[in-house]
């Protein structure tokens, strides 16, 4: 089944002039603490495991489209204008493609981040969330949350998780078409839950996540026992999640991104997304803890952390690490 | 089954009084290209996978012993008499009483080893099959060397395969008293064969691996994956040495230190062995292969990597890395 396929179902009776003259939408960015890690369908993004993550309030993308008089699109980022022929161009104009109520329509699209790109900060999926929700604005589509979600998958997988604040589960579903196959934002709120952002290295990563998934599945043995895993995660976080038990969340989300990123050693050619300063951050947070203080890292693809506490422990936590950059998921 | 049960089934009918002033014996390093991680007998050392490793030639340990009049033994390891109640002396000590012939008999005991000891570096390896080949010279027990390799397999797993120069395969067997549970060594040379000691970080390991392994094998989900992963590897490896594809050799190696690694990162609590600079020294060796260089590592429970090169490419490797320590396993 085809990309084309699902959105034509999707948008079936949906009206597709504008009548507006821009649509505008943010969406957060989100950190998995259980982690989608590969594809049971690569062209519909159907995962092979359910992941769950926290989203990070107002840190994330805001998107404006509007349909532009122009032989080609126009794509600002940051207010940088990008090439439509660079890689990231070329991904988001071919996604635009699949909304064009004409082939002669072309779009300007403006997305602000306020989160440092790439690095395995989540980009692509707060990315791909903004873009259909302002979509779904300009059209005046009306689609529910769920439908969205299931568009902005189509984007870019995690993106099915930033339609929502705070703790989103991503169920895999098993229909072909993936129309079971998108988030849900679970009952419960954890003021005292912070997330603190570690840069350790920028600059382009080496392998895209997209990538780096595909030749995990393809190489890794050890990956054949990663839905064991996730089986496993996601019953010890939703427990954790009703139960309130901070350490039981941390301990989870820590585990569960350290045997993603071993799948990924385990991968030919290996995929280590750690930096030398990584490591020193690892041994950094497991010697806070060793002094009693509950944080707990999870990681993405990509060098840098996240870093997991409460409140309580803002103060020690910030003392550690004095460029942390803050997030209160529910603030 | 205990370690003295399998000892008094070995050494039965044999003598048991010296007739000589010491007994003296040198043993090779060894480094696994397919690691053994994970006992299904902890007294035992019965491994849950058969293991391929390669000797380092003269280096290693050289062992004299004798019995004294005293009433505890005497320890010296590299000119440093050892405390008996350390860790170290105490494991040494409790393997010694295995085989005295009265509860009284003392041993004076000197180790000489010139590799960097601890950090990986597979000096138990080297210690035990020194010491016990230093015992059956002492008393004259003319064991063969499948006999001396299951004795040495009893104070360190890995010593198993140190009996021989060489490539040498450790079967794990399937006997509960682990009498098939030994090495053997391979009808291959490969004289062109070199491996660089890396020494990147010294100082004692967090963890001994004999730890790492149980906690692996308790807490690692990915670990149900590690049989299956060493079933290929072994094949592999099997493979490229009769064909002399040393490419094959290397990817296997370094694809199966990575896996191993792999399983120790998603235990609970993670072992990580890898320092900042043993990222940089991946990194590096990844650098020199896309330049052409066909250099591979491997790792052991530590934060030092062994390099795997063809003597074609000794003075590019060394260019590279100018405090390799060098080994010609067949030189």
């Amino acid at each position: 089944m085809k990309k084309s396929d699902v959105i034509r179902n999707i948008l079936r009776d949906k009206p597709s002039t504008p009548r507006i003259q821009f649509g505008q939408a943010f969406a957060p960015t989100n950190i998995a603490l259980c982690k989608y890690w590969g594809k049971r369908d690569l062209e519909l993004n159907l995962p092979i495991n359910s992941s769950l993550s926290i989203s990070l309030g107002d840190k994330g993308a805001t998107t404006f489209i509007a349909e532009i008089e122009s032989d080609q699109d126009s794509i600002v980022f940051n207010e940088q204008s990008i090439a439509l022929h660079s890689s990231f161009g070329n991904r988001l104009t071919t996604f635009l493609d699949l909304f064009r109520p004409l082939p002669t329509v072309r779009y300007q699209v403006i997305t602000q981040m306020n989160i440092p790109v790439a690095s395995g900060l989540a980009s692509s999926a707060c990315g791909f969330a903004a873009l259909v929700l302002a979509l779904n604005h300009f059209y005046h589509w009306d689609l529910d949350l769920t439908q969205l979600s299931i568009l902005a998958r189509l984007g870019s997988g995690s993106a099915a998780r930033s339609l929502w604040q705070g703790f989103v589960k991503w169920e895999m579903g098993s229909a072909k078409d993936g129309m079971d196959s998108h988030g849900h934002v679970l009952p419960i709120q954890w003021p005292e839950l912070r997330v603190g952002l570690l840069i350790l290295h920028t600059g382009q990563k080496p392998l895209s996540s997209r990538e780096a998934m595909l030749r995990t599945v393809q190489t890794s043995h050890l990956y054949s026992a990663w839905p064991k895993q996730v089986d496993m995660d996601m019953q010890s976080l939703e427990r954790a999640l009703v139960a309130k038990d901070f350490n039981a969340l941390g301990r989870t989300a820590e585990n569960n991104a350290m045997a993603m990123h071993a799948t990924m050693m385990s991968a030919w050619p290996a995929i280590v997304y750690s930096q030398p300063a990584t490591i020193g951050a690892m041994n950094q947070v497991w010697e806070l803890r060793k002094e009693g203080v509950s944080v707990y890292f999870t990681q993405d693809a990509g060098p840098n952390l996240k870093l997991l506490f409460l409140a309580e422990n803002q103060e020690k936590v910030m003392a550690a690490f004095p460029d942390l950059e803050m997030c209160e998921p529910f603030g």
